[in-house]
């Protein structure tokens, strides 16, 4: 292994003091004088035509300064991309779920803007509404888009080999149906922003937002302005998880109403609003097919998919693309076919969610593989083995796999799970599931884009200042990507000024999701501090009279290798160079990869996925279930993580830990339920998360294969983290008590109910 | 003239818009949260060692949050430049004059803050003050700085040629002392800044600098901390005319309560603070010797100027420097001697004020021109014009002069003001005076620095982003700067999106002063423009298959000349190079000129003083004195500018006549007047300063003289625009009523008392 200082190091966040200590500014910290508090009015109806609004009772109400419907908005759709543009900040005709923006209002207080809600008056026609997604593709369901026939937003079809020759040459045909149910994001922080709008019309955002560069075009696109005269500044964040990536209705509201009354307006949704107005994880029903020979290798693979999409897309044709990318490439499958279908219902919509896809995908396989390993009598392992994905290989689905560490992850966690002991000598009603998973490692060029960029200067005094697109919503980049730039310019990563996710000081980045930060932005940040080494170099070498390649970097000084009497420091370097040689010590970098892309690619469906690289990742979970109750209790969970290289292992098991934990969430409890198109538990009294109570001892394991593309090797780490928790786990609990949930959440009852059909068929 | 779109047109500010409105956030306007307010106790003795400070009754007080005393500093001496360090943030020792900074106290509340002070015991033990520049300088006066021998801070001889054999030579030699008053820069906007400090000590300072760079750099010396942990943001600013520069200790006050409090810390000067604890131009006396031929001819001058310091450095010996070098630049004399001397005394100090030591200069010597014209009979425009510099000459001070419109502007201003018309057939009381000047056109690399760096960008959707450090402080740089880079890059000023003055997002720039901003912000913009221009003609040449030498930019376009079919937008280009060539659009500029200084350059009397280029302008004041008050009025200015180019026509006048008002506010009002010390008219109501139905008829010309090194021709004007007005005031007295008036400013009284004396001459 290469002799890094600083790269590799167990360091301690750079924000956590700040973050400890109560003094980090997040966007709900922030007032501005003379601010406004909107407030926005929602449909309580699930689908209904907007007859008429009436806001003159409501203006006339003390305390308020403006009120916004849709008349006050340009009319144009939007969406993440374009060509999936389906809403509208404020829509003119319809309403398609209860949450449903259908006016604003900014008023001096809180209070007075909640009472004004109170007195627009809306005249809605209610229309019949659809919320399971296979009535909503049948003939005749009520439309939810005029435009959208059957409500199918998106078809996916993607075939590679033949899986009709495949199963004719299978040993054992398996088929069964998975589903899964939506989850709550729950990022501890709600959405948050503020607007002010000048009366030249520059518009300033505070926003908790993932992707502050694109929100400035998204925001543009919505309000059809220009991109110049909109600044997004993004204060602390407090969790994302990929609610935060979307232009959020509320942001382009507290624009329009800043706009409107030449003051600044906040909008700070309530946890409620939380639940009820952003997004969630899409529900999927996954029915699988699959052909194995005898000796467990896989010869044919079969989904087909209907994604609830509810009322809008947002990321909804990508997360199913996804779904499909994921599905397809994890294991060596000569044979696959893959069909989605996105379907529009009338609820709350999903969007992007740690995993994109990922986990509905990996759940229904990962629990298949679990029931075939069972009928053929192969240790679960060992059939993943079997098929594993290996380093430099181009799956049957063309994607281009670099460094592949699943073989590593998968006879790791087996060692450390004591795995086969404890098969052998098992414990009643204790059991051990393992399950396995493939996510890009630095996201994608499939949607065209794939861009971070990064600065870094040094001052004349010799400090470096860091500027970069990136945001860090609580996962560690801030740090992760300091410690880059610091060991390239060998100096503490706490001496490096940061600048982060500012559109006005900042080369633009695509935003923090799709775990693409680490290997996006550290290109770029690496290839920044590359470009500033070699200034200094050039100029000590002429300062000194040597060669640059004599010369090497220490403690904030250039020596002359093997001479230590001769060396200048950073602080002589700069100051010749910003007063003597009158050029500012600057360098950018620039990431916007892979740079091959696969000739197969098709954007329809990602086959020939683009990314930059894959990571990989194994998790055993071991459980064990109250017969009595039908609750099953994870015991431990030994996670291995094919991360390309540990820049900072302290930061990358905290990543482990969060990902176990919203996996655990999301296999035994977390529910979002709804009753004609209602959220019923829009609360945290009534969503069941884990608290820290509920963890059980979480074992990470970094495998480091070393991506020859990524910077230091690295790789993403981020959404792999809870991907393979719930099939570990669903997998854990047959194992313990012989019961196979295919619906997600197990919940004790499910459990339970299994554990009495057992009963009875046995008896 | 050149073809140019952008420059030289006469646009509105784009900053008018958001002033005019109210709705432009200054420093003052920001309020954060659980912000406090601080307050400073100051001397309100003279000249006194501190004996003890007992904050014990004061800590008591309900809402006060911390009280800093010397003890919570670092005690380090600093000033603008290190090698004349005399200050401290908080002495422990002595205090010097009344308004030095003894302690200070952040609290919830202005009042309570206020009430704070008075409950702080100081124990003072008084020493004998000395106010009077000569009284300090002789032996035995009390010692202000224990180390400075007689009180003389800095001691400046320079000699050029022989006086002696010039005086020789002299067909008449003329003797006389004039005197030059403290004035005050009364900048609407006092000094305001906000600190906070985070628990990882990273500071952040909202103030109104006229150089957030260099203010990051001497906070850190002040306060002994790293300067990559400082943040300076600079909203808009309310004036500076040069107060605005220095590190104010208020600002390193704020930042030592925020640290001590964890919260951020307001403080905010009275207008009586700005009168008593900011700085103000150094009062002067200048003994002058001229010797001239019978034809005019400036054979020998000499000038021994004792220049009053008050209790600090600040500026001062830059501004003693400057005193010299303008006099000696100006017109063409072969035998020049200057000896000038600054001296402590317990008075408030000066600093950098608009002229920076060129207009007492210039009062003097202008005044003292006219009375030789009168000697030798001779038009005083003539004599000016036989002693004017001209273009590309080495002055006898070994200064570079490039392009020099001095000539012209003397020759337009005596057409435009009817001179010869009105001397012929004079009115009585009323007269014409004129008076000519030098000065920088922009700064100067004499101190080692003149640095600006610059930004340009362009986003992939081919918008502009220009980045630079240079600060407005209301005298249209923004503007300018932005016709610049418009101008290269085709497009309109508006849509060019700007960010200034942001340590955090600009690269380094010293800042506003010495009538800089320009031309070295101007040429850094320039480069910075051209760079990016380069850039985009590179990649159109690629994508359009053609020659760079065939393309044009128009209208956000680039055209194949001759081929207008054949184009590419700003934003196909933009989106081409960051999505497909993977390179951001980005070019910096960066200017720390002029390029060549003379080998004779003496950086201890600036003698070959190095500028990169030297702006001049001559002004004939009419005025009319009422003689039975001796009250003058200026009936009208006629202004001529050599600016080099007007970039903004519109501007370059509204700086002229903000000049002008200052001008004549020197020459017949303002006075900072001073008992024992203290000022005695620190208020707008007793300290007098022109209102607008004060105000002459100015008429500016503007001398495009192109030089040679400024961006698109231009020099700097801020500055020049009040230099000439009050000895061309006092001139124009002297032809309305033949009273000579030697001591600024001339008060009516003066002027009466003038009359009366020659009246009983004549009787």
């Amino acid at each position: 292994m290469e002799n890094y200082s600083i790269v590799g190091k167990r360091i301690p966040h750079r924000d956590s003091v700040e973050k400890v200590k109560g003094s980090a500014v997040f966007t709900s910290d922030i007032k501005l004088n003379g601010m406004l508090y909107g407030k926005i009015l929602r449909a309580t109806l699930p689908h209904a035509e907007i007859r008429s609004i009436d806001i003159s009772k409501a203006a006339k109400l003390k305390g308020v300064k403006a009120i916004i419907t849709s008349q006050d908005t340009p009319l144009v759709k939007y969406s993440i991309s374009p060509t999936w543009a389906d809403q509208m900040v404020l829509d003119d005709q319809k309403i398609r779920y209860i949450g449903d923006e259908i006016a604003a209002v900014a008023a001096i207080t809180e209070e007075i803007a909640e009472e004004a809600l109170d007195l627009i008056e809306v005249h809605l026609a209610e229309l019949p509404g659809v919320y399971d997604p296979l009535e909503a593709m049948k003939e005749g369901a009520p439309l939810i888009h005029d435009d959208v026939r059957n409500n199918i937003s998106k078809r996916l079809t993607m075939e590679c080999g033949s899986v009709e020759k495949g199963f004719a040459e299978a040993d054992l045909i398996l088929e069964d149906t998975f589903k899964t149910q939506a989850q709550s994001h729950s990022s501890i922080e709600t959405h948050c922003c503020i607007a002010t709008c000048s009366p030249t019309d520059d518009v300033t955002l505070w926003a908790n937002s993932q992707s502050p560069h694109p929100l400035r075009q998204r925001l543009a696109g919505a309000l059809n302005i220009d991109a110049a005269k909109i600044h997004i500044i993004t204060p602390y964040i407090g969790g994302g998880f990929g609610s935060k990536i979307d232009l959020d209705p509320s942001q382009a509201i507290s624009v329009i109403l800043a706009k409107k009354t030449g003051k600044p307006v906040k909008i700070e949704h309530s946890r409620k609003e939380q639940f009820t107005a952003t997004r969630m994880r899409h529900p999927t029903i996954t029915e699988l097919k699959f052909g194995v020979k005898r000796d467990g290798t896989i010869v044919a693979k079969q989904a087909k998919v209907v994604m609830d999409n509810g009322a809008y897309n947002s990321h909804g044709p990508a997360v199913l693309a996804y779904n499909n990318v994921m599905f397809s490439t994890l294991y060596r499958v000569a044979n696959i076919k893959y069909e989605g279908c996105l379907v529009y219902t009338n609820k709350n919509w999903g969007g992007a969610c740690r995993g994109y896809g990922d986990p509905q995908a990996s759940f229904a396989q990962e629990v298949m593989l679990d029931m075939i390993a069972e009928k053929l009598n192969m240790d679960p392992i060992e059939l993943r083995l079997k098929n594993a994905n290996i380093p430099n290989e181009v799956t049957a689905n063309a994607v281009q796999i670099t460094s592949c560490g699943l073989k590593e992850c998968l006879t790791e966690v087996k060692e450390r799970s004591k795995w086969d002991e404890k098969k052998i000598n098992p414990t009643k009603y204790r059991g051990l599931g393992v399950a396995a998973m493939i996510y890009t490692g630095g996201g994608s060029i499939g949607s065209g884009f794939n861009y971070s960029g990064a600065t870094l200067q040094m001052n004349a005094d010799g400090t470096l200042h860091l500027l970069m697109g990136a945001v860090d919503i609580g996962q560690g980049s801030n740090m992760i990507l300091t410690q880059m730039a610091a060991e390239i310019m060998a100096v503490e990563p706490d001496s490096i000024r940061l600048t982060t996710a500012d559109t006005d000081a900042t080369l633009p980045c695509m935003g923090t999701f799709g775990s693409r930060v680490t290997f996006c932005a550290g290109s770029a940040v690496t290839q920044a501090a590359n470009g500033l080494k070699q200034q200094l170099l050039e100029n000590a070498a002429e300062m000194l009279e040597a060669n640059i390649d004599d010369l090497e970097l220490k403690q904030k000084k250039i020596f002359v290798k093997g001479s230590p009497q001769k060396s200048l420091s950073y602080a002589e370097i700069g100051a010749a160079s910003f007063y003597k040689k009158k050029k500012p010590l600057v360098a950018h970098g620039y990431y916007n990869g892979p740079e091959e892309i696969s000739p197969e690619f098709d954007p329809k469906n990602y086959r020939g996925y683009p990314a930059p690289s894959m990571a990989f990742a194994v998790q055993v979970a071991e459980v064990e279930v109250d017969p009595a109750t039908g609750k099953a209790e994870i015991l431990s969970l030994t996670a291995a993580h094919d991360l390309g290289r540990a820049i900072n292992p302290l930061l990358a098991e905290g990543q482990i830990e969060g990902g176990a934990a919203q996996g655990i969430g999301w296999a035994l409890m977390e529910d979002v339920q709804f009753e004609n198109g209602k959220i019923v538990n829009p609360n945290f009294h009534d969503y069941k998360m884990l608290t820290i109570k509920d963890m059980p001892e979480i074992s990470p394991i970094l495998i480091e294969s070393i991506d020859p593309n990524g910077p230091f090797g690295a790789k993403g780490l981020g959404e792999p983290a809870m991907v393979p928790t719930a099939p570990a786990i669903i997998n854990a609990i047959y194992d313990a008590v012989g019961v196979r949930i295919k619906d997600l959440p197990a919940i004790s009852e499910k459990i339970y109910k299994g554990l009495k059909e057992k009963e009875l068929k046995t008896n």
